[in-house]
């Protein structure tokens, strides 16, 4: 049976915010979020594993958001958040029978691939494209830890039968705009090279809701590692895998 | 030329103790350790940066071997002594201006395709293999903290400059005895999988010094993750990446 009742963790975040305006209707969402919201919600640090299980309980899935997302965050910051954060949600599913994950892995997980291709990576043109089975190359401690997630879920998968599903998400933006210039701080792109680089990796947010979406409603698999990326003619991350395991296909595309 | 000067993390666990006993006359070596030993030794805690950062100095390499080594090691002694340890040793490396490290990775990275295939994956001719590109597949929290020290290790290499090399090790034992039973608390095995299990994941002391030596000495290259395991007639998992990339060939065999 799909599962109804959702708990999203960081649900305040950009794609937190993307999820309870497009699923709200779809499910019951519980959020958890790190400071008091205007909205309800378990106030809780998810480094602190007992804190947060009050909120793993009678919840059918988790979506786990809540992190440091900035490519350069420091280690410590690293550490609590996305390391020890991501451990105390596994386990806290874990523990509370909860057994699906929808995990918020990150395109920084194998961003090298990035680095040693932009600006070029970025043109209409380019064919270079990565899926889910190429080598891991995190591009900073923030891609390893996102890394560290996804193999985290895989154990917790394979050893305690949870549902994992891990999604290396491009570039969700608060304003949804495909076309406003994104640096990436470790590449020195240009004017022209950062508004190139969104509209390779913009995911919009309805695109990034209905991607969860299908993690939460699909009914066979228990394992799958997909991009989410909107049907950019720039993009160079693969979508067959998603489309064919999860039968999501994106709706928008930035423009060329 | 040749890294001289040598610093050995863990240097009183079992392969701390073959790689003194065997590589002594090779290079200087220079001792980590979390308590004073009868040899000379810098004594810190790894999880302490700072404390370490004085075994870093004027040393060539790092051979990174500290680490909890138990399966099924509680997640706070994972995340203190092999997630921030291993990001200490990395940083503390880097920070000196060390350009090599070794790490002791483990087969327990990919350790579920062994829960998958045991005991008939231990017969002799069975032909199941697993190589570097086999999938990460943890069995434990412990094999999710060597996986993270892979892609934490391949971040240091491609954005730092560091060559690192991951030995994805077997079964090195105190006594160097490749048949007594050994079993994996993960299997239920009796006591002929127990030692048929030793006989196909066993690493004789001296053939794991030779591999560690041959990452240490190797001029080309930046990045390996091999599998270090003798020349057993029931092993699993692939040499023909260590002896391409490093020309290492074990010496030893367990009895079939």
């Amino acid at each position: 049976m799909a599962p109804r009742r959702i708990l999203v963790t960081g649900a305040e975040g950009v794609i937190g915010t993307a999820v309870r305006e497009h699923l709200a209707g779809r499910y019951e969402l519980v959020s958890l979020t790190l400071t008091p919201q205007d909205f309800p919600s378990h106030v809780a640090d998810i480094s602190d594993l007992d804190a947060i299980r009050p909120a793993f309980e009678n919840v059918d899935a988790v979506v786990h958001l809540a992190a440091s997302p900035a490519i350069e965050t420091p280690w410590d910051d690293v550490l609590r958040n996305n390391i020890v954060g991501t451990y105390n949600v596994f386990e806290a599913a874990r523990d509370a029978g909860v057994t699906r994950v929808v995990f918020a892995s990150s395109n920084h997980a194998v961003g090298m691939y990035e680095l040693d291709g932009a600006p070029a990576l970025y043109d209409v043109d380019d064919e270079r494209s990565y899926d889910h089975v190429a080598e891991i190359r995190p591009d900073s401690l923030y891609g390893v830890s996102k890394a560290y997630g996804e193999a985290l879920g895989r154990m917790y998968m394979e050893r305690h039968g949870l549902r994992v599903f891990c999604l290396r998400i491009g570039a969700v933006r608060a304003n949804d705009d495909p076309s406003a210039p994104t640096p990436n701080p470790l590449i020195d792109l240009n004017a022209e090279g950062q508004r190139n680089r969104l509209r390779a990796v913009w995911l919009s947010q309805r695109d990034c809701a209905e991607l969860i979406a299908r993690c939460l409603d699909v009914e066979d698999g228990s394992w799958a590692v997909v991009y989410g990326v909107s049907a950019n003619p720039r993009r160079f991350w693969d979508l067959t895998h998603a489309r064919d395991l999860l039968g999501w296909e994106p709706q928008d595309a930035a423009p060329a």
